[in-house]
């Protein structure tokens, strides 16, 4: 994210910049398509014998890596292009850190021509998607979601078990809300033998989850819920509820609603642990956290980014008493512990 | 262009800044759609009071204003936004120096959307865009190109006009090859009273340039050549002839056989004028030339940034034998001044 440098005269090359901002996204998301960090990091490093390795033309694929080295994403020495440590670690598939296959939804054409209207959605207060954008019933790019974005999410998910203390090995009824991926569900269920973990989502989107928790040897503790989060039945007795990613979609009156449906829920003691991008009262830091109310306001007719003491009321208001914000997670997000 | 930073820790902030980097082509977009920075400039500070002067949804407004202010195009204060320097110079339509209308033809949605099919483009070799691209006969986007970015071509061509001394007043036949704007041709004729300008664009866009020429009081002396450079008969005896923004479109032979072509057409002594992005032999500096060819990917078969030493051979193949390269253009342009 650029930032303003407060030099004396003023330049229009954060305005040319930002213009010309998405063809980095264009750029990215075609290196991971064609492999191309992978290729590098296994030796393959000029233009001609990248594009025969890619299977491409070869200056398509000589102004692609100039234009990543000029992004930071590659080295170049006498035309042999080489990875940057972050590009190995982060966009080589052989990488377990890879997260090349964030690009699939984080780049879904149909979102960024649709972010292209910005201005109408804004006039009209409809998402730039149309409708009720990406949380209209079954929408098939919560598949996508599922299958692109496990990857990215993992390292959060390992310091929630870590802060819920999922080693213990206490008796856990956990409800799964929204589970996508399953990578929250299933990283307590991995740390936790004694957790049965309860998954809500869309169907086709459970299937992915399932997936996900037979790979960690899990399946056998993770049960399906089809269906809505505000209309599917979620059963009772619940002493972990994990809300993750999933609050920022909707406006306070729902999410007022979704949460005492889960106060009903929850048994004596028990907690909804809340994972959401949370900014500052200034709503214009921490960057990522605030940055992401965009995605919203280009993507739901009326989610958000949603401060502390916004939560905080709407916990209130559902019939919650104590509210623990802890603002710690690497990705950005910050966890909320709530009780009755 | 965000650089990498060669911190010690490898971090995914890049990947995942670059992969949502098209947010900020379309904020920006719809920002000036919306005319906020001109309204902020103005003193319409708040979300709601701009919503209203924009005749816009106070949450798109406000999530539009947090996000440009975390891009560093506007500052925020007890939720009151102000005009950051840069801002007020190049994006307040108020300010002479606004490249608002550049947004226009920057970000074609048509060519945001193609960008993300980039990969298949370096696959198979074609423009992102489809077909011909940007260069097929008489494109449409080259009336949006004249009408929107002669404000950011105003100043580049203000120091040409100054290398080439135009205010000497010299009796000058000069031939604009895609004219464009007609920006080019317009200064050499306002400082030179003795210039006659001969302009080749598409008849459309000639439209464009002599409607510029009539607000800059030099119609008289502006002469249509309409149709393709490489096609219409542009007459003999030019003094300077002007080849701005243009050769980066094609592959070195055509290139070859334009510059042929206007070497017939210069009179004893005349000189050919180039204004382009030429980078480094690196090819990735100075960021601004070599990122250029990134744009010639996307949207023509075979356009590329050249580099100086790719210029003065295909000069040298069409007959020229001096080659001037000055890469002095505040714009991130060089000028090269050729003579048989």
């Amino acid at each position: 994210m650029a930032t303003s440098t407060g030099a004396a005269k003023p330049s229009p090359n954060l305005v040319y910049q930002t213009l010309n901002a998405y063809q980095g996204t264009a750029a990215l998301r075609a290196a991971i398509d064609l492999d191309v960090f992978t290729a590098i990091g296994e030796g393959v490093d000029t233009a001609a014998t990248l594009a025969t390795r890619c299977k491409a033309a070869e200056r398509g694929v000589r102004i692609l890596c100039d234009y990543l080295t000029i992004l930071g994403f590659l080295t170049k020495q006498d035309r042999r292009y080489a990875l940057t440590p972050d590009s190995a670690m982060f966009l080589d598939r052989r990488s377990p850190a890879s997260m090349a296959s964030t690009s699939g939804f984080l780049t879904l054409p149909g979102t960024v021509t649709a972010f292209m209207s910005l201005a109408d959605a804004i006039r009209s207060g409809r998402p730039a998607l149309g409708g009720e954008g990406s949380i209209s019933a079954e929408n098939p790019v919560w598949v996508e979601f599922a299958r692109s974005m496990a990857p990215m999410t993992r390292p959060v998910a390992e310091e929630m078990a870590k802060v819920l203390d999922a080693g213990a090995g206490r008796k856990w009824k956990v409800l799964d809300i929204a589970a996508g991926h399953g990578t929250f569900g299933i990283a307590l269920a991995k740390h936790n033998p004694n957790a049965e973990v309860f998954s809500q989502d869309w169907a086709p989107v459970l299937e992915v989850a399932l997936e996900n928790a037979r790979a960690a040897g899990v399946e056998a503790r993770i049960h399906r819920l089809p269906g809505s989060a505000f209309e599917v039945e979620f059963g009772a007795g619940y002493d972990v509820v994990l809300v993750t990613n999933f609050l920022h979609h909707f406006d306070p009156p729902a999410i007022e609603t979704l949460l005492r449906k889960i106060r009903g829920a929850l048994a004596p003691g028990g907690m909804v642990v809340t994972l959401d991008f949370v900014p500052n009262e200034d709503r214009v830091t921490p960057t990522r956290a605030a940055a992401f109310a965009m995605t919203m306001l280009g993507t739901t007719p009326s989610g958000d980014a949603y401060t502390a003491a916004e939560y905080l009321r709407m916990f209130q208001n559902a019939g919650f008493s104590s509210n623990d914000v802890r603002p710690v997670m690497a990705s950005g997000h910050s966890l909320i512990l709530s009780r009755v």
